[in-house]
């Protein structure tokens, strides 16, 4: 078999045999294709796509690359959640105890964050003492224990991916269906867990820029998970709005324990409890993901859940008498509000950049080297479909080192209001 | 300015700008552009072509990415003729003499050949003592002088063609036709030459499968040539069967020897004075084609052509008393008939194929490092639309090594035989 043939054929439009593909990542993993070839065999996935067929080999080849997460010795159905990347995105901080509370296992490896978005790893971290590096036995007990742990990931998991995606990064190859479902599907089915539920965003700061896009690769997700024996569901949710007002890491996590408490946004809360619902369905506890979202609310509402997420952070060596007292845990040494200019309504929150906004802030990485201000951050004040005057208090920047004026201005730049009215927008667009 | 922005660009469909592609180009030449880059951005240009504007952008940066020939010390208009790689294409050791004897300056560098075709330099050394190595005052002495000289390529000519070509070969990305056009002409034009011929060819065995194909190619190539200040004209000529009889170096040398002699096939014959009344057009010596072809034929007929070939062929150290035994000039120790075993009429001659044997026999190379039997070859006796009975001789193999069995099958295989009428296609499709 040779590589250069396996270009044509895809250069051609046509669909590429299960060895063909195998063929070319094992190539990749044992570093004996050259990175020219398989930069040329992106691109013409890139413009000719590949069937679903194609990219659940795909996907299955990447999966053995590296390593496999075994959770045999959790008893019961592994949950695992996974998000295509939104700004103020806690939502696994919120969900992992409210359903491992109704009896779900969680067993999560998570990531940092780079860029605009955070990483649920650096938001765990806010909390003194969070250790995210367990031995295999340790997380396993855990689990078996308190029904949830979280932790960075371990082993080598989906080597070709980390080769094949520094490669889409410089070669413009990132934005093709088949290779983002094939990297996400193929690195949630390393780390072991029986039931996943995607979280595709969609909206200008997202990979996928409309509704139809993210339902496309939705669909394209859950086929692969059935095809490789696994449930899977998945929602489609607006990013044209961050997720809460909370964006930065302390921050996100004060927003997630008041949301344990029963105490925050509207729009988290009902986003949570629906993933819980579906994940509980998936794990078989309910018969329907409106009962699961029943039993969710329940956890919620009683404090089980919260009391599930303090005994998980005190596993994992986390302070939680942090918890006590949230102005404290979030105090940075400076703030400054951002006020708005012009009156009408709030048509847009541009995500991405109030992500970068925050970045600057000190919340996030430009770099992998850069280290994090975890009280750094942007609170929200306003959602879209609001109302503003002008003077009105539009959100609140903070950080422990000086906050420029430029910082202001571009948080003010994210707000687009004009004098339409403009209904709210739905968080969750579908699930399927 | 970015390579990733660029690739992207081309990748979205859209027209790269001349900063671009010089970028590329230049970082090309000087490796500070990654191979993965490259043919990335190589397959997207594939995918989604080039216009005319782009492609000429491109032809002029890779023209500037090595060394350009300098003839302005050869007094008139230079021509040059550039064949897209015919199976049996001898026709540039025909038409140099002849149109040199109409007086036009023939300075001329040519290559070796690899795979199914034969390179020039490759025949030429077929004669004892032929020095295809000129010093550039040499050369241009000759040229002065007696009108002609070809040799092999001297200087560092279109770098950056060296670096894409490798590339292109192995990616996937050699069929497209504004990386065609600008290989093509940009050494055309770093060699110097005022007028420029193209014979494009189509067909089963060439790059452009179709007519139509071979006539967008032709066109972009005389268009890059316009905007860049040359006159160039092409032919389209059909590599359905290979051109005239002999396949192999010394026996191709045979045939363009017998053609200046005026005793060769006709179809040959034919298209070299075609050639060459366009070519003394360009050069301004006549005030059309069809008197350049009289010219051409007189100079042919009048043994003016044969005597110039002589003193060029002497001029470059040749020993020209071989061409006065032809058969002992192109004996080979070993020979075998290729004989019909059904009747019919001759559809097909597959050229790409037959060359493929021909370098079996060793007329060719398989890799860089093969030396070449100058005397192996294939002269074939038959032509398309001719009636063919069981028994006729189809051609005959010749090779200093063992001639197997499986050769003459290979042979016999090129030859399509039914039992429809078939006329005589035409050599010359168009002059553009």
């Amino acid at each position: 078999m040779r590589m250069v043939d396996i270009i044509e054929k895809k250069r051609d439009g046509l669909t590429l045999t299960q060895e063909e593909i195998k063929f070319w990542i094992e190539g990749v993993t044992n570093n004996t294709i050259p990175e020219y070839q398989t930069s040329a065999l992106l691109m013409a996935i890139v413009l000719k796509g590949m069937n679903v067929e194609e990219t659940t080999v795909l996907t299955e080849a990447m999966l053995h690359s590296g390593d496999i997460i075994d959770l045999t010795a959790i008893a019961g159905k592994k949950v695992d959640k996974h998000s295509t990347g939104g700004v103020g995105d806690k939502t696994t901080i919120i969900l992992s105890p409210l359903v491992a509370a109704a009896g779900a296992k969680v067993a999560k490896m998570s990531g940092r964050g780079l860029g605009h978005t955070g990483g649920t790893l650096d938001k765990l971290e806010a909390i003194p003492g969070y250790n995210i590096s367990l031995t295999s036995d340790a997380f396993i007990k855990q689990v078996n224990d308190i029904n949830v742990a979280v932790v960075g990931q371990t082993g080598n998991l989906v080597y070709a991916d980390k080769v094949l995606y520094s490669l889409r990064d410089v070669t413009g190859t990132v934005n093709a269906l088949p290779l983002i479902a094939s990297s996400i599907m193929s690195k949630k089915l390393a780390g072991g867990a029986d039931c996943i539920l995607l979280d595709v965003k969609y909206g200008e700061g997202a990979f996928m820029k409309t509704v139809e896009d993210a339902r496309q690769l939705a669909e394209t997700m859950i086929q692969i998970g059935q095809n490789l024996g696994r449930e899977v569901n998945a929602m489609l949710t607006n990013m044209n709005q961050p997720l809460g007002n909370a964006i930065g890491n302390a921050l996100e996590v004060r927003e997630a324990v008041e949301t344990l408490k029963n105490n925050c946004p509207k729009d988290l809360e009902e986003l949570c409890l629906v993933a819980a619902g579906y994940m509980l369905f998936q794990a078989q506890f309910v018969d329907s993901p409106e009962k699961g979202y029943d039993m969710a609310l329940e956890t919620l509402r009683s404090g089980k859940a919260y009391e599930v997420f303090l005994s998980w952070i005190a596993a994992q060596g986390g302070d939680i008498s942090v918890f006590e007292d949230l102005d404290t845990f979030t105090h940075a040494t400076n703030s400054k509000e951002v006020v708005a200019n012009k009156e009408g309504y709030l048509h847009d929150l541009k995500a991405m950049e109030l992500g970068l906004v925050s970045m600057h802030l000190g919340a996030g990485r430009q770099t992998k080297e850069d280290t994090i201000d975890y009280k750094a951050g942007i609170m929200l004040s306003q959602e879209v479909g609001n109302r503003i005057k002008v003077g009105d208090v539009l959100a609140t920047l903070y950080s422990d080192q000086e906050i420029l004026e430029s910082h202001v201005q571009d948080a003010v730049a994210c707000f687009e209001i004009n004098n339409d009215t403009i209904e709210k927008p739905e968080l969750i667009a579908a699930i399927l």
